[in-house]
């Protein structure tokens, strides 16, 4: 935590706890998934009550030995990194912090109803699950497309929010409360289920002019549903092609060789220069 | 309003509440934006009856004050605007009068009733949003893709309703108004909400012939949201490649040229002057 | 219908009903059209009770209005065409006849359960529909590649067929008839609601192992709507490439040329000859 | 199934079992295909009480019947196959053994409960059916698009994951075991059902708060079913061109060239020989 050179130690801790590269540091990555899996798991039994009503003492175990892992686990990320303050207030950092201050809050503050809202808190450390995974290709060209894609859909949505809130009022006014169309808010969140294809079925029409403008909805819905759908295959096609084109022949200039060719498919010179020639 | 020569006062005016380039313009186009949102909340609320009890004050207030300032907004534009009359008998211009009238009309129509379908034509002045995001250039591709893909998507519903008239008279004989189905108007509506994939559950078969023939429905269904999901996919893809091909022929201008042609389609000259013809 | 000289009568006649070239012939086919939607308007509405009881005499009216009409186009169809017999046994000449006997029929056959029967077959006039869309060009590509993806379509319908009887089987097990899972096949048939996404509702599991099943079937279903989608999208991008590609230039021979394009984008030869050079 | 000289009893009944080529061979498989739909229909129908309490005997009949048959099959396919060790530990071997089984355990090990779940195994003799559309092509492009998304996929599915484990507790929160959200699962499992568009209507939100966090994640799936779609019509698009390019390299015999390239990409021969070479 100092700006001293950093000890051997801290150096073998770092290469464990936050690289995957050596088996010791996969190792370690893979065990950490393992116990935040657990853990969320104990969480969510936790909440059945049939279950805690029978092995109360159990969930309550396995939550602080899970509960002082994290925080053993938590104290080291800060004693290894060089940059500790950067890591404390990372992403990464806030939500590894998170996962074990509910169970600490937990002692003082008491009551279940409040006890539940610190529990689901813990849930976010599923998100490091993701950093096992960021080393995939795979991950990177969906969110290249995803982030490609979000001016269109920003307003694709926008264009799906006046739309929901038009059809919610006017099935209020036609079906109204009656039916279950109890507000106009009421009736966006049915628009909306709708519009989704969701169909709950707790709100749905009943009079025939209800009917045919529900029907309306419907099929608009299934037209709308096209439009993300139709942007995202656009964009995942372009950040594959992206990911292919970017090679070129340094003797005939083409472009757009596949990722494993090692010769110009157009003049026959190799691309990777004397290394394959 | 008249032929005059315009004034500076009109000139100021036009540039801060028409157009958008001015910070002046962009300030009042989002202050507007908040507005209009915020006027269609308070109507939104309006309709939930446990707040009315609560704030009717301060809704009917809030309601009024918000239609003052937009009449105020309508008039200014009238009167800032060269074109008044192309103005007022515009889209936007209808859109911006309907929004403001209902209010006033409120005044001497009573009733809860016809109130009601009053307030809710105000909620279209959310189409006012849309013109914040016409500079947006993704709106514009979206709209070309869509335009593209109307007269497929045209047949596809075609054949749609024609497949979910058919199936809503089957299903009306084959299950009966004892089960639900109790006329053909409403199995057509059944056979919609099941093509959809929407499914509220309000209606559902209970004979087997009946679950048989809609196991079919929905394995179809299945198969046809396929359709206008690829019809939009590929529209999208053109239109993106089409925004790319800006190439244009020097000789006889046309737009849209691929992009290792080396002659205009069109006049055949060479596209890239003497360097290759 | 015999084999003589046709009179100009029927030529006329011919130009008028079977043609939609003229504007008599256009005028016919709309008239129709409207004719086919009005009558079966007319039976949808006469299942409706409340209306019947009141409108009984309008409807029956109405009925055999619209019966007498398609009946006299039905013999001047025959009267006219130069092949009668290849008409009459054709897809439409049949539909053509099927949607009037129905009418006759129920002058013999009482009872209103058959004549509901006999009803909802004059819907298939429905289908005359697309004698004006024929000369839609979407209509042709977006046949052609349904058509190009029915194999794959097939081959995913058995997978998923296959599938939607493990898990329904398995489903009948878990959940038992005490929880409306009451045969093998009434799980099927929840099976395909569920895969399908269309969700009713009226069946849905209760038991802990029923929901994680129920669970792991939707996700799959999620994944599974991809594949139809990419199929048609594929065939829908082919179908429209083809549109395009099936000009060669005759100078360099380069493909792929676009439909309006009348020089090569190759060579800058003429492509239509000297019709245009 | 011993090492010996096959007979020529064996080499005609493998012909016939295990090939599709001759008129024989086809005609078998059709018919098993036949026998196995029946054999599962019978298993289906069983489970339906109202039926059973009247054909139990041609349903206990039928299904030795086909029992006996699929034995005999069995048998000859053991004996007639030249790997016969092999042949039996082999996918379909395994599933073979596991379609006859169950009946002879029946006549051991009785009640009515146990004997359903061993039914149900023999309906994975549905997976005999794919022996007869190996030799379509479709099959083998959809598999490889598949097979070609599955990082993806699981990518997606990681996030989709975690999405519905934060959103499933934050609804147990909120809305409490009084509204049917009655522990974390139980939760997660209306969280699948509403992300994945199914719409069960069995759990759904009744607070304001619950139902616009509803429709957040409606709208959130709404988005989120455009990504698995992407991600496979990409594949196939690809898998469709892999099919197409089947140029091979004369001299390294790589594959899958694109159509106009003049040498290969691997070694930099030229691919058309002296006539670009």
């Amino acid at each position: 935590m100092t700006k001293q050179k950093r000890s051997s130690l801290q150096q073998k801790l770092y290469t464990v706890i936050f690289e995957a590269e050596t088996p010791a540091g996969k190792a370690f990555d893979i065990l950490l998934l393992v116990l935040i899996m657990l853990s969320v798991l104990v969480v969510s039994l936790e909440s059945v009550r049939s279950l805690t009503a029978k092995y109360y003492d159990v969930f309550y175990f396995a939550e602080w030995v899970f509960t002082a892992i994290f925080t053993v686990e938590y104290l080291l990320r800060l004693y290894c990194t060089p940059k500790s303050v950067r890591y404390a207030f990372s992403f990464f950092g806030i939500v590894d912090l998170l996962a074990i201050i509910p169970a600490y809050l937990s002692l003082f503050i008491l009551g279940s109803q409040y006890l539940l809202v610190i529990r689901v808190l813990r849930l976010l450390r599923a998100a490091r699950i993701f950093k096992l995974t960021r080393f995939i290709n795979a991950g990177q060209t969906l969110s290249t497309a995803i982030r490609g894609s979000l001016t269109k859909i920003g307003v694709f949505l926008g264009v799906v929010l006046t739309l929901v809130v038009i059809i919610g009022s006017l099935m209020y006014i036609i079906e109204g409360a009656e039916h279950g169309f109890t507000s106009i808010p009421t009736s966006i969140y049915w628009a909306i289920v709708t519009l989704t294809t969701v169909g709950y079925g707790d709100i749905s029409p009943v009079t025939p002019l209800g009917q045919i403008l529900a029907s309306f909805v419907m099929i608009m819905g299934y037209g709308i549903i096209a439009v993300p759908t139709g942007i995202v295959s656009v964009e995942l096609a372009n950040a594959d092609k992206a990911a292919m084109n970017t090679r070129v022949c340094p003797n005939c200039h083409k472009e757009g060789h596949e990722i494993d060719a090692s010769y110009c498919n157009n003049c026959g010179y190799p691309l990777n220069g004397e290394a394959e020639g």
